[in-house]
């Protein structure tokens, strides 16, 4: 296994921005008026740099969900039971859940990993990588060991290393795990330096009580973990993960670091999402170059976390369900955007004079 | 064909806003945190109350292009000629145009007009219901004679009829003429009763000169043919549309209130789309309940277009292309969540819990 010295000297290489910039110029000679599709333009550039390709191929597609119980359940934040999680997680192996059936015809594969579900087994379909049954209430303890930290993180980047052998040209990530809005808005608060009450959202769905009691549960966490100074370092990095996050947003952290270690583009989710890239992008800077946006979420962190990560997200549909749902609901987008961009007419083939740039 | 009179007394039904409650219902009942879907969840219920059934049908899609030369071109408010209207439009009828390459194998039928393209034949591939060689360069006259405009807009409203008699289950609206962002930010002015400066932007692209001139020349048009009050009533909003808009701003006018007339949802584009919507609500008050917005585009005029319909964009991507190619970037958005919505999970399939409303 992996030690957080081996972690922290992770290098990754920088984007091919001459390739980028290659697609971007195939961009402006198709015919259409310049920057006509204005951020899926930038998100294919995006592609292109993180690939090498001028032409992307994002044709073979993955959503990695990584599934974990919290312990900070405990402690009532959420309107259900723990049990939901491993409900859940046996949907999804069936593909059963939502964002297995939202899916429908779309191409794409959905791997599910079982990274901590509080059960002893895990459920058909779902693949078995099971560190622990569940994170600790962290008002009692840090969520995880360094040791479960950094496996979990290696069970994120593995997962990546064989989407890669296995010509998967874009990696959406999703989650499910009850209780995680909250350690991810701890993760966020701690990063960000912000108040508990400032990002603490209703997860999926709380009483104005409920609310206050989770912002209680994640103010005594800072108390007891952090010294309110903003988190820029690596060893604070992983300690915030540690104390605060699920194993599943550890998996997603791996995840993101797979992306930039094999040059495979990997799209953001909601807030639990956001939460591990921002935490990837402390850890190995410049992991964020391989990341996408994709909505823009209900729960009130996620605007910070894109911005500190420079994202924008295209949708914004003020969804709060997971599992990826709204990662996934990029991939026609970009698959349109990649279309035009590989099958498009150019100014060359038309009589149509060449629009010109009028930027600043 | 139809008159003035006859315009004004259309009638349309109120959306079945309790088949469109059935549908909040069912979207409640499946195994997800409740509202999880946003406004995907909305859109549905909307499409639900438009058409009238729980689980609406819309497998079966059509982008409706209206096509047709803007006279105010010959105001120098363009980088490109009008000879790129045609030009684009021989491309749309192949299939080659942006929208068509784009879609690739997505399964939508795309049906372009000529409504109005300056030149003697329609190309390959196009609708001919040719009109005029263009309007009229709103400098000099108004844009359309009184008849011209009743027969571009009673054109939209045959194209929807038979889209509804071909079991189309929603309609996305594009354009194609060139000069046409000038006639329609020139309709969102009057119909705001905004400065041309705070509306009007760069279209396909203009120089900081550009689009000085392009400003004068709304403003021009506004002293020509308003009061400078807000338009509300049904004559008032005619003689704008007729005085300022496009033929194909007319026919996309006669789409939206064809929609409302055979209860097919609407996608609104970009601006030229939107002023379209905007002015059919004007004309026959509820035609706005039968619309969806798509994105919320790069020209000022949309935010502001969209507020006053009480719509809001889920697609925030800074375009600024036309043909449709923002709407039809809704279409497996709402695929997905349609596919929730008809076979997700319910809570009563599963030992899960329902969740609790918590709304205040």
């Amino acid at each position: 296994m992996m030690t957080t010295d081996e972690l922290f000297s992770i290098k990754i290489d920088k984007p091919d921005s001459k390739t980028g910039e290659k697609c971007k110029k195939r961009w402006d000679a198709l015919a259409k008026p310049i920057d006509g599709l204005g951020e899926l333009e930038a998100s294919l550039c995006r592609i292109s740099s993180v690939t090498g390709r001028v032409i992307p191929d994002i044709k073979k597609k993955a959503l990695i969900i990584m599934c974990a119980d919290n312990g900070i359940v405990k402690e009532g934040v959420t309107q259900t039971g723990q049990e939901v999680t491993g409900q859940v997680a046996s949907l999804m192996g069936k593909g059963k859940s939502s964002v297995g059936v939202m899916k429908g015809d779309y191409p794409l594969d959905i791997l599910v990993y079982d990274v901590g579900i509080n059960s002893d087994d895990t459920p058909e379909g779902v693949i078995k990588k099971k560190l622990l049954k569940g994170s600790a209430d962290f008002l009692e303890e840090p969520s995880m060991s360094p040791d479960i930290c950094l496996a979990a993180i290696g069970t994120g980047i593995d997962a990546v290393r064989e989407c890669a052998g296995k010509g998967y040209g874009i990696i959406a990530t999703g989650e499910m795990g009850i209780g995680n809005t909250t350690t991810s808005t701890a993760l966020a608060c701690a990063f960000l330096k912000l108040p508990a009450k400032e990002l603490t959202g209703r997860g999926s769905g709380l009483s104005d009580e409920g609310l206050e009691k989770k912002i209680r549960v994640i103010e005594k966490g800072l108390e007891l973990y952090t010294k309110g100074e903003k988190i820029t370092g690596k060893e604070e990095a992983f300690e915030v993960l540690r104390c605060f996050g699920g194993i599943e947003t550890a998996a997603l952290t791996g995840v993101f670091i797979g992306g930039a270690l094999y040059h495979i583009p990997i799209v953001i989710d909601g807030v639990i999402s956001a939460a591990a890239a921002y935490t990837a992008e402390l850890l190995i800077p410049g992991c964020r170059e391989y990341m996408l946006a994709s909505h823009l979420g209900r729960e009130k962190a996620m605007r910070l976390l894109l911005e500190g990560l420079g994202l924008k997200a295209m949708i914004h549909s003020n969804l709060a369900l997971g599992e990826g749902t709204g990662a996934i609901l990029l991939f026609p987008m970009l698959d349109m955007a990649a279309n035009l961009l590989q099958n498009g007419t150019s100014f060359d083939d038309t009589k149509i004079l060449r629009y010109e740039r009028f930027d600043k």
